[in-house]
């Protein structure tokens, strides 16, 4: 098969992607029209993808207004989602509805941390255990050391993991409003190296990185430590309102999380949410998040009481939400266009996407559980999701 | 905030989709110039998104080609990505040229299977295993019950699972080229009511769905018993291939292996592998998955040997594969064209696409493999990904 | 030091472990003149434990009577336990008292099946998939092979499991009233010699046992897929008696449980209970039983509702509980005495046997969850545990 | 039924134990003669049992001995076994004997703390959050707090975890040569009493243990940041030494291992060793440990290696240890005398008795695991366990 054109994977010119496509067509007779149906400048795009051809046009609507009221994201927002299942958007509007009649989410930010964990091998578990000892001494040398690789990245601490003759460092950074998968990775690569300059007394390999980071791929080390932001969405549902918007009561939705909360644990779930993988996903490629970050962004915790009173309370916590507001994809236009929409491109909008997020997958976990529980919702897909086969 | 136009969700004309950008620019200040920048015609749409505003444009370039011996695919493939990770597209490009200097990969679809698992609710547990055993006895009926819904899926089997008074009976079912979880909604569902009219003793509660499917999370039941396709990867690397093209050997990438294995099962990672999420999300968004099945999709096993001969033995099994080349999104103007690329648009292109992708994820494993190993990981990500903060 | 008698290991006479305590005395100063009181005779033991010295004496108390409407145990039984931690007889028996003026306890075993699970290792995932139809196709004559070696062994099913070049039969046997391991070991090893017999295309290895069975430690698909009994206790309690006996409310204890359950979620347990473990440990002990089995017994699964009256619906399931009434160490004379204080010692006393235990460890759960919630749970062990440093 | 005499559970006369063995004659015919057979002083007891009848015999035999070069045990041991599983010993003693021609086996604990993990449940993660913080600021008033009930425990740190409005306070205690469950129940309870005290903004509830801990179930958290104590057994075998006595190679070890890996990895088993449970179970019974802590004692994790020189490194890590030396049932006269065989009875033993467990978890693991290889296994439970049914 025909190469594309070496050497010039960076290349973004329209000429260039046109070559491009006109291989890729020559070779297996596929149009590449709407792939090359761009406004975006492809100028903007180094570092972002090699041999550019054009873009994936994903649908995008707008669910809400969702009511907020964060710590950071306060007021009204309509939220961008980009998907192609249908139901999807108006199912969250009609969480968003709801949640803006009962006053509101409220969201918290509880921890935030991004990580990179290098592993390292010893003769013995002796000589690891050591080791162990002097990185605890010696904190604030690796600190000082891992922060010279940037200005916004802030080494906050190291926990420390070990088995047989492993030690493994896991290095919490915060990165301003980057994802900062790269930033930790340079900073903890460079803090390693001084350390192995040092001499590590004992030591036989070293990895910088061997899947206990983990980086997109769920662990049950990220739901219990966070990665990323740990956010968390409450809110409080009158039961009059349950009644008359989503058809069911705060009795009946409590009973179903019983039967979920059972599922999930019988199940072997990483989420005992429904679907937060689905709000996350369509915020993700709208928003020009790292969209494989859903791998474990989507595991989530949902916790529901009912008052005394007879409202329902409802929680849900995201203990491993990846997100930028800076770099990576958010400059892309019509990415930026949609953080622009909630007022959250660039620095210091991050804390504030995170808890819009939170907020948006609360609204379709309430959805969703409604329509079940008043057997709407395989009606509802038939309705909307008309040309699924 | 002003409403977006009540009762027209689901008009896709360019007015009606101008209409909605202006109100969201008038209340949020957001110019929505590139979102409303889109070659494809919405008419298309319906089904796919309520709220139509416009597009996200995601980054597309091609990885490859790529040397797929699979069952269903085989030859030489230009592979479609989309996102925004710098280096992504480059690294599984690496990955490719290995594996087809190789030979190329070869491919294997082991299981498929979609499901919709209901839990039933008794007086006592004596009644749900009651329960149990009349299902096994009449599961024709059942069968012939769900499959009046669709024609073409089919009920293979139902798994039961029980603990208290609760009995999950899980439908599987074979769903043609479709990713089918409406489908198989909808056959349950009618099964269900088929079941419940027919009168079940003790029976006190049912839900239709309750986490144990479970959709759109990773659970240890979808990786133990398939959710969507069950795809391996596989291919054996001469040593010689390993040094020139990577810059290590298969003693090295073994080793570190071994590491990586440690580190999943201390994290408790639900994948052992290093970034299956990075190419399964770029081939979803270019192909028109729906995305937010990365969720489950991203869960794998990586298994690797090297030979009596010194070859690297490496193969990589994705349990959860939740793929389509029909329905939903996949009607999508590029994404459509995306998938005519790989020859795998519409009916007869499932299994194909899923060999595509269990192969690309291979090759994106070796590569940044390799790069950890060879420490060229950092570097590389600082080369191509020059723009991150 | 000195070495024990060889080829001796299986003399039981009292002159050959006086002269192994004798051996051990010389080499450590330790009397083991307790160790070398013991009533039991010797001779029965062969097949039981080599280089017998003599005997630990575990103190042994009866808790109850305990009242069970089992489909196998009916009526009221006096528990036997052997433990030494303070305060654990006690509380069971308060669960009994509280389970007995409920009406007694509802027991069920649900499932039952003992396992081998070899794993076969072929040249590629193509050929593990034919040699997996291979196997269904010839379920007949492999369960013919593998009952040559056993007259009580039944095998049911065959489940099988695949990744990679890997596929893992797990044999489902059911064993009468032995636990079974060694009886299943044989059977699935007799038939594994057979099919290898027959020339299976591409197989590269073959492992009897490697871990997925999983015999003596917890795993995910014991607690799926039953290891061992499946057994239920379920018991409904009136609003009254909880707080008559236990100082609280059904619906303070409905409260504890959801924090329970996210607790154990957090956490990742393997058990949403407080303490199977304690019950069946004692229980095992005392009767016989394989106590290394604890490791897959005490995982379990707890569920529970106040009903619409007002009264409390609780239930325990243990998936994974290995039990036996007949072989290994249900012979030895004292833990015979206690299997005959239950009526269950020998052939067809194994699923009353497991109902009992059930049974015990509900009364153990509501006993240990009310004192936390009555705060009665610190002092209680100060009164009764005393001795305790 | 009639009733065991009440208010009388903690009489251990001879008399009370005759009447209560009396009664439970009466009512179900058992005999208890072997039962009622023990040599030990029943006034020892107050504090272990309640409802005391007499003890359960269970046969005793050496193993060993074992060649350990630990930091607390040094020199060759006699293990002490209580089991009635056939087989067990000899398997043991044939892997002491292959670690101690290798050389011994070295032993460190790397960790060590002891558990209880109040949850504190809030109006909102708001209140949550500002508690922790609270919580960090004034750790040492509360480390002040729990040490005044304990004079051996120390609070070393406190964990803090959270989900929607909840914070669990993982509380970390050295507890001395107590395992040490009651002496952090009351410390934890004394300080969360004081916090309580001082008024904490926003909370709703408290519960002093749910599941967090995690006491007697394996959990995640547990294996990841100890529970009790964290020991490592490693050692290398040269081939030469594992051709002669277990009649296979470093290298089909280290194959059979990845296949255990892999399968351990697959069936979701908390440990991918082949049986630390039966070391662990024999060792606790004989020694006086509360042997339900086998439920979490027994994960672990084994990790291997074929080195340069063609040897085979082998550790195994045992993250949940629960082990004592003072307190609970270690005083048992059996038990003590077992204690004493290896030299460590009372203060100042139990890291000694912690390495011992684990080289003897060990040998077992290379026992099983060679015998599986030559296929020695089922044969030799044949003449071992020859009365097996």
């Amino acid at each position: 098969m025909q190469k594309l054109p070496r050497n010039k994977s960076n290349d973004y010119t329209p000429e260039m992607a046109a070559e491009r496509r006109a291989v890729v067509n020559a070779e297996t007779g596929a149009e590449l029209t709407h792939v090359g149906s761009y406004s975006i400048d492809p100028g903007l795009l180094p570092g972002n993808i090699e041999n550019f051809v054009g873009v994936a046009q994903v649908p995008l609507g707008f669910a809400g207004p969702m009511l907020v009221n964060g710590e950071h994201a306060q007021g009204e927002f309509y939220v961008p989602m980009a998907t192609s299942e249908g139901t999807l958007v108006a199912s969250y509007s009609r969480g968003m509805r709801l949640t803006r009649e009962a006053g509101g989410i409220k969201t918290t930010v509880i921890d935030d941390a991004m990580q990179r964990a290098p592993v390292f091998i010893f003769e013995d578990a002796r000589a690891a255990l050591k080791f162990g000892r002097w990185v605890e001494d010696n904190f604030e040398a690796i600190k000082a050391k891992a922060e010279e690789t940037t200005s916004s990245g802030k080494l906050r601490n190291i926990e420390q993991y070990a088995a047989a003759k492993m030690r493994w460092l896991r290095f919490n950074f915060t990165c301003g409003d980057a994802a900062g998968q790269n930033m930790v990775s340079k900073a903890t690569r460079h803090a390693c190296m001084w350390m192995l300059d040092q001499g590590i007394p004992g030591l036989e390999n070293f990895s910088l990185a061997a899947n206990f980071d983990t980086d997109k791929k769920h662990s049950f080390v990220n739901s219990l430590h966070t990665r990323g932001k740990r956010a968390v969405a409450e809110v409080t549902l009158p039961g009059e309102l349950v009644k008359d918007i989503m058809h069911t009561t705060p009795q009946d939705l409590f009973r179903q999380r019983q039967y979920s909360n059972m599922g999930a644990l019988m199940a072997g779930s990483v989420c005992n949410g429904a679907h937060f993988a689905n709000g996350i996903t369509a915020m993700f490629i709208a928003c020009g998040q790292d969209v494989a970050n859903v791998a474990e962004s989507s595991a989530g915790i949902v916790y529901s009481e009912v008052t005394e009173q007879g409202d329902y309370y409802f929680a849900a916590t995201i203990p491993s939400l990846v997100v930028a507001t800076y770099g990576g994809g958010t400059g892309l236009p019509t990415q930026r266009e949609c953080l622009d929409v909630l007022g959250c491109y660039g620095k210091g909008g991050v804390h504030k996407f995170a808890e819009i997020v939170a907020a948006t997958v609360l609204c379709g976990e309430l959805s969703l559980a409604s329509a079940i529980v008043a057997d709407e919702w395989v009606s509802s897909h038939d309705a909307y999701g008309r040309n699924r086969p």
